[in-house]
């Protein structure tokens, strides 16, 4: 009997960890710059409520069970739902509400090297406020969070889900097919413009209506141009007017925190259904073939559907491990690979008990150390702590503790100095 | 429709958040000053990995689930068994191997204040050395932990399971109840004497064996004399000899690393089914009816049993809910109710970019703040800002734009003085 982690999850040894977080803790402490404060739900929830918005594909996704008092429970898939269930319950939490929750989210999707069954998100919310300020300002902090990380050639691509109703108004698309069609136009990137096609006829689009469809949806360039002919195409349809109202403001608050690479796009639809208006995805120019590394949008109606007051909200997404593989792909930063600092040795088992109490006062000083465990020769345990990467060691015997002097061995530069245990500290401190 | 978090599960608010974060950090930092090196597991596992050894009573209480391959699926019961999957699948990963983890785990249980469904722990293990100083680390670790929180009144009950299984021999109970046994034991806490013993008959163990029994197992006292009263009493059984032999090695470790603490205490039993050598827990002697807030204990069969090479291991897992609940019921510290420095709060809508402007400066030197976003008047926005527990406010007018000074308001003295951004900065950081 051997056991794998189950297909599309991960275990991960002290090296990834160290690097995860150390990603983790850069992107918190940009979150908490911008003032987010921390939340965090459960890893299951009430099938129902993860089920009420998410969308069919998603739907199919969720990794369901009852216990064993019979709830109907689902692993949580994403983490604005969570979110939108504690507002809807909560309606005295001061607004505007800002947090982030950084958790691992399931879906049962096909695995591939971009895409895992258990992933890491870190999202931020603002509840509360329908002002574009709002949106603008997620965004910001999600881009401040690629810079600190050392990312740079990205894009930010904004439409509104507004917009494309209006779109579809346009064309007279029956409105119950809205929902379905945004699921398909999603996948642009990912199945090509046939690929969207041939899916749009089989939700029974007309020919005619699909051909205008793309045309719309496939425009790019400077957006100022892109907006104003929308806005006559769009003359007279108020939901699409509004939406464009939108991304005006979306564009204007952009120069305001100095967000330099925003991109009007059309095409972009995001799959969730509970997008009511801004959506954003963010993608890294060189990488496109892994898709985004963070998305969202405003959600204006997921607060009263899971059952409280009518409540706006906006937020986003980073795909964490995207993040995370593309940081070491890129080799965008080095770090150490152990953080132990020090290897206690012994030069014999006489004098183990000494290393246990040195280390302890090593310990007490902040500083991470190891002794040895395996009644090994001093050779081994030299040869086991750079194995480990650990840049020091100090080195007991009784020698060295008749003399209060230690040996303290630079593993890198291979050299060595006999000094007393206080200057050892300081030095390694 | 609304929806509450799962019965036995909670959402954690910011405040709650702040807390929580200073726990695991707090913990986090012991565990790498001890050497050892962050691991994550997936929240699922192959089932049948998770009942390899984990007892009747955990069996039951495991969430159970497939996935849509049909693949048979658990949520992980404790932190132990994922890591020896690992081991197991990893024999050449250099020993010893000592790493920590700190997640959440899930069980089905009747739910209580001191007992959830959800529940963090934090573990620290030590993969492949034999020798008990490798146990009496752990221990020692665990309680450096509880200090650096300001734990001061606990007691680390020690047992070994070898004792047990020889005191089992002695009265002559058949080799297959053992484990029984040990799960009722285990209870004593919680049950009481008569509800051990009532639950002792029910698995049809005789009268005068439930009395002798009972008699050895609670002993308590000086630990150098009944260990020395249990070495006459386990004479010539090799088990219980052995296990004698591993405990007076554990007391003798804990003079080492000077744990004061240390108790002997036959009645500890532990109710996993993978413990084989020496076991503990720590209890806060003020609150022991919650139970114990650590416990572990040496598992040497569990990696070879889960398809490894046979390799000792040890280890012990913080009870991080209980350690939070007692951090906050006996006030061990304080923390700020929010992390946010500084408001900047705008006198009305025209200067209302600026306040953007300066928001983005001071995000960018790691002051954390944030601005209005809801259109309010000065004083609502000064409310709000107290409500928070937000330290200062910096408010932005049009002559503050103009004189290029700019009111810093400490909230809580009730103070104001106006300064340029740069010293508002440096004084802020």
């Amino acid at each position: 009997m051997k056991f794998q982690p189950p297909k599309g999850t991960n275990d991960f040894l002290s090296k990834e960890m160290i690097r995860r977080q150390y990603v983790i803790e850069t992107t918190k402490n940009v979150f908490e710059a911008y003032g987010f404060e921390p939340l965090e739900t459960p890893v299951f929830e009430d099938l129902k409520a993860l089920e009420a918005k998410c969308g069919k594909d998603v739907r199919e996704q969720i990794y369901k069970f009852e216990d064993k008092a019979g709830r109907r429970l689902g692993l949580k898939f994403d983490l604005t739902v969570p979110l939108a269930r504690i507002v809807a319950n909560n309606p005295q939490l001061p607004k505007p509400l800002k947090t982030y929750q950084i958790s691992k989210v399931w879906r049962y999707e096909e695995v591939t090297r971009a895409r895992k069954r258990e992933f890491l998100q870190a999202d931020i919310d603002i509840i509360g406020s329908s002002n574009m300020v709002a949106d603008v300002e997620c965004v910001a902090c999600a881009v401040d969070c690629l810079k600190a990380l050392g990312f740079k050639d990205f894009e930010i691509r904004i439409n509104d889900r507004k917009v494309l109703d209006g779109i579809l108004e346009l064309i007279k698309v029956e409105k119950e097919k809205n929902l379905d069609i945004f699921r398909v136009i999603d996948k642009l990137e990912r199945i090509g413009k046939n690929g969207v096609k041939e899916e749009l006829q089989r939700i029974d689009l007309e020919e005619n209506k699909i051909k205008s469809l793309m045309e719309i949806i496939t425009v790019k360039g400077n957006y100022k141009k892109i907006l104003n002919r929308c806005k006559k195409l769009l003359n007279g349809i108020k939901i699409g007017e509004e939406g464009l109202t939108e991304l005006e403001k979306i564009f204007e608050g952009g120069k305001l925190f100095r967000i330099s690479n925003m991109v009007l796009d059309f095409s972009l639809a995001r799959g969730l259904d509970y997008y009511t208006g801004p959506i954003f995805e963010i993608i890294v120019k060189t990488k496109k073939e892994i898709g985004s590394v963070a998305g969202g949008g405003r959600y204006n109606n997921l607060i009263e559907l899971l059952g409280g007051r009518p409540t706006p909200a906006t937020g986003i997404s980073l795909g964490m491990e995207r993040i995370i593989e593309i940081t070491k792909t890129d080799k965008l930063f080095d770090l150490p690979k152990t953080k132990i600092k020090v290897f206690v040795a012994n030069v014999d088992e006489k004098v183990k008990s000494e290393t246990i109490k040195i280390a302890q006062k090593l310990r007490k000083e902040g500083i991470f150390c190891q002794t040895g465990l395996m009644n090994r020769n001093l050779t081994k345990q030299l040869e086991f702590a750079d194995g480990l990467g650990v840049p020091y060691t100090l080195i007991v015997g009784e020698k060295e503790l008749k003399e209060k002097k230690f040996k303290l061995k630079d593993m890198k530069k291979k050299t060595e100095k006999k000094i007393k245990l206080d200057k050892i500290i300081k030095l390694l401190k």
